[in-house]
């Protein structure tokens, strides 16, 4: 954070200076793939991918550190009763994640992929963005700050998940927030909102961005106005991977949330990332493609923690194996086409 | 095979008389998914993976030996230029797959799964099925036997692939033989066939269909007379891993063309089976939609050898992790619903 300047200042100086992706390394990869025994084009989106990692990494496709970073929040807004869960459940869960009992901890045993939870506070939800704004722009910005650095341990692919009850209603506000439409259209079951329970978030979110209505053109702003710690923490997350030279894999319709905050401020924010499973929430499919994105899977999954990006972490693997592991035409001894 | 019957008797009563899920094992499986950590059905498609491994299995879901196997074939039909490849290349694929230069080999690494690759007498290709039949009953009944010893060596989850120069026109033969339609809507590019080259598929097809037409009716008779050794070989083991209580993958066009002899022949006959991953070749999504199957991937891929089986494997490894290793809210101290 610079001494003097407000506290968004560095983020928004770094969100216009991004850097690129490194072309010759692509070229490079490209070049070996075309040798590799196999028609080419025949891998697909593997070999995509393959391209993707030379470009962000700036180095030979391969995965050797990956991580699932998991950010968990609490919020405000779960007194207006917009999810069947109670709040306390966001610690629980954050627990069940250190014991190794959650659902994500399967999926990194299944891949060999490494694990970190980051707990933003939990004892201070934000406060309930129907009736204020969730975070003061020092508190966001710090908790962007802390995003940044939670990756600082070293990964050369990162997967962005959360936790945190009345996160799908955060999410829901952001969108309808950066996107207009209806309230409705944005908002889903989440961990199970269904009838009235469902009408309490629909609620939530209409009220939250009327009450915030005038200061959503900055996505900075509408950030700090509608989104938890965990959201600013993922955009910190994301920004800092972009910087270092690593991929990054988004998560569901939550983790996406951070991320389109950053696409808001600018179009090419996303380009290190993919994102690895389009939810089963209604919505999410919309918000990928407002980002131009395309999912790398579609399994139905609507839990966060991570599982969809972990799970697509496991598909970049096998990618980069792929592209690093192949034997080419010549060494092989196998035709190439006539 | 019966000593005194005709060569495909055997293969006909195995059809009649196909053993079925164990639903008992389904309910348990059911049940203690209802109590792991995470909102009920949040976890979408792998659930249903979970529960369709207790079901063919009979036993917990679980995978401890995963298996991919490989059949190789030649083809007669290569003699009127169906392929880019020379037919060579089946072979000198089959030494890469040894050689663990190939793609299937990385992705084996990538998710510990075992490889085995048979090669179906690729130095005897199929009769041009253009000109007659691939086999006769005895060959192909033969084959089907082969193809079900060849998972003998055990197995808790079989993926199908296979490899042959020009079986992608020998694949496209059977729909066009199976479904009707025109020829030109079964038949795509294969590892790369466009302009005249595929131009001479469509005509293989369509000569083979027409040469054949009055000997369609019957499943097993349309597999001998258009299908090859290893299309015979890989419907053999799909049986064979029915009766042993072992879930399928298939993989792609050509594996799909297998199972889908079987299926008009028993529309029960797939019911073990999984497609991992619909296959850039246009007319494989219509092959998947008439067996009532959805694809666990999408990845744009075209290559065989088991390559999105393997994928959808990995898939599968972390369903089965999920539901094994998963606490119960109770053993997580995590709060149900309210």
């Amino acid at each position: 954070m610079s001494a003097s300047g407000l506290p968004f200042d560095d983020f928004r100086t770094l969100l216009k200076n991004l850097p690129g992706p490194n072309a010759q390394v692509v070229d490079m990869a490209r070049e070996r793939d075309s040798q590799l025994t196999k028609p080419p084009g025949a891998l697909g989106r593997l070999e995509e991918i393959a391209f993707w990692l030379a470009a962000w990494t700036g180095r030979k496709p391969a995965v050797t550190r990956p991580l699932v970073a998991i950010f968990a929040g609490n919020h405000g807004v779960t007194n207006k009763g917009v999810s069947p869960f109670p709040p306390s459940v966001t610690a629980q869960m954050v627990e069940n994640f250190a014991a190794g009992g959650a659902a994500i901890n399967q999926i990194c045993v299944a891949y060999d992929l490494g694990l970190k939870v980051f707990d933003l506070a939990l004892e201070l939800p934000t406060a309930d963005i129907t009736e204020e704004a969730a975070l003061d722009e020092q508190a966001c910005a710090a908790t962007m700050a802390f995003g940044m650095e939670a990756i600082a341990g070293g990964t050369d692919l990162l997967c962005i998940g959360e936790m945190g009850i009345g996160n799908t209603t955060i999410a829901s506000a952001i969108y309808y927030g950066l996107y207009g439409g209806t309230a409705e259209e944005w908002v889903g079951p989440g961990t199970g909102a269904q009838g009235e329970g469902l009408q309490r978030k629909i609620d939530a979110v209409q009220q939250a961005v009327d009450l915030h209505k005038d200061h959503l053109n900055d996505p900075l702003e509408l950030l700090r106005r509608l989104g938890g710690r965990e959201i600013a923490a993922m955009a910190g997350a994301i920004l800092a991977a972009r910087v270092e030279g690593i991929p990054v894999i988004i998560d569901g319709f939550v983790a996406t949330a951070a991320a389109a905050v950053l696409h808001a401020a600018n179009p090419k924010a996303l380009d290190h990332c993919m994102i690895g499973h389009v939810s089963a929430e209604p919505a999410h499919m919309k918000v990928i493609e407002n980002l131009g994105k395309t999912p790398l899977l579609a399994l139905g999954m609507r839990l966060g923690e991570g599982t969809g990006a972990a799970l697509a972490a496991g598909i970049v693997k096998a990618a980069a194996q792929c592209h690093s592991g192949m034997a080419t035409f010549e060494q092989a001894g196998v035709s190439d086409k006539d």
